[in-house]
């Protein structure tokens, strides 16, 4: 519908446990994304518990080739007002979200200055990764919880605002992994106007500022469009008892596979003309 | 942050239950707002199932000076797609949503053309209020349903996609009736980026484009602002166990009361010079 202004910074969503000592493929591109030897990568480790969470992306992002990688020391909504820390996206050319609980990040960064200069600095040309809880949250309508199964059920899945860097996607993540289908289809069924994308671990999608998607990585990521469906029962659901719903379109893509949301389109990875 | 454009739409949210026979304050209110005798006000009763709410909504704007007033039949996914209706809102200078079921409304009305053009149409200058279900769809994060108490806890509030016509604002109704405060503060403490507003039966919220509040009618408007959210125990929350929450502000408001989000400041109603 509207369309985005080219300066805007790209989201790079991962479904969680990306491979992080050999091939690296996926953070590789994180960190090219943001500019490969000027980069200058910011990490909130706020979702995770473990104090190395921090360091070891440090590590890893530096050892890839950044500039500067930094751990900001995030653990409650005072830190969020700190002065410094909001000012430090100002001079990032990439964010990255680590994984842990996604209502640690909600609770400890929604609606504080902090919060507000990353979805300014996202549209103004900051790239935003996240890795599992770090990937639920960029989406404006969050899953926060729910059950595994294929099947979608009433009351199976718990939303919550996230930081709503994008309109247009609910991601969820560690798809393949814990069985997460069913909670996809039960977040859209709700009100299909969002599009699903559900990403395996060490998978990301590369999302532009115009929603088109790349897939990068060794799994898959499944799209789930629901703009056709027909029906969904979701408002007579009772716990636990599946819901109904008709015309839902899957697509699973590899790594190289796109997505584009304005034409709703999917298609393979396009081989170049050495490989033909 | 962002500056709406003054020619986008004023939404209404009503709390349910409002005059309809004697004083009809409310909803004589909403014909003023879409213009009076030159109104014409699009009624889509889709979240109820009694045939009689169209109709009776045709009569009362009509019976209060509107020049046209028209139910539309819909409702399915198929429906929301038929051109007429579509069309319809192109024309109209307000829209009202009834009660009934909000997951009915977003289940039939949510990613097709008929919501999509709703969204445009309030975009650029067509007023859009709704009663009760009516009311909680207008949300970017919907109340969907929850539990009566005054206290928050864990699992209480479930969260759907609304239609997003305000990204500042949950909407809860009944407010004061069905004793929601507890739910609508649990539904802030997952992310304390939005204001919420519980509005009492028989009271609307008139919301301008720049998202300042002005209360209509004889009950109360609760205003609960999480900015200033020091803590919340959300993210390790547990079914049925209380939340806690620190530093959230509350206004209560009547007739005249006003709420400007980008100062957060509440103001009761002003006197005018008559009244001093």
């Amino acid at each position: 519908m509207t369309t985005a202004p080219v300066r805007q910074g790209f989201l790079m969503p991962i479904g969680g446990a990306e491979n992080k000592v050999r091939d690296r493929t996926v953070l590789r591109r994180f960190v090219e994304l943001c500019g490969g030897d000027a980069a200058n990568i910011l990490i909130v480790p706020t979702a995770s518990r473990r104090a190395e969470t921090g360091p070891q992306y440090e590590d890893v992002f530096r050892d890839l080739g950044a500039k500067e990688a930094r751990s900001l020391p995030i653990e409650t909504r005072a830190d969020c007002r700190i002065r410094e820390h909001v000012d430090s996206i100002g001079v990032a050319t990439g964010v990255f979200l680590t994984g842990g609980n996604q209502l640690r990040l909600s609770t400890t960064l929604g609606g504080t200055p902090f919060a507000e200069a990353l979805i300014e600095g996202n549209r103004e040309g900051v790239h935003v990764g996240g890795t599992s809880a770090g990937a639920a949250i960029l989406s404006d309508h969050m899953i926060a919880f729910g059950d595994e199964g294929s099947t979608p059920s009433g009351h199976m899945v718990t939303l919550a605002p996230g930081l709503g860097l994008t309109h247009r996607y609910i991601i969820d993540q560690h798809f393949r992994q814990r069985d997460r289908l069913g909670r996809l289809v039960a977040a859209l069924s709700y009100n299909p106007a969002n599009v699903g994308i559900g990403l395996d671990e060490d998978t990301a999608a590369i999302i532009d500022p115009r929603g088109r998607i790349e897939v990068s990585g060794s799994g898959g990521l499944t799209v789930v469009d629901p703009r056709e469906v027909e029906f969904s029962s979701m408002d007579s659901s009772e716990p636990s008892r599946p819901v109904c719903v008709t015309g839902v379109r899957l697509h699973i893509l590899i790594h190289g596979g796109t997505f584009d949301i304005e034409t709703r389109r999917a298609e393979p990875r396009q081989l170049t003309e050495k490989e033909t």
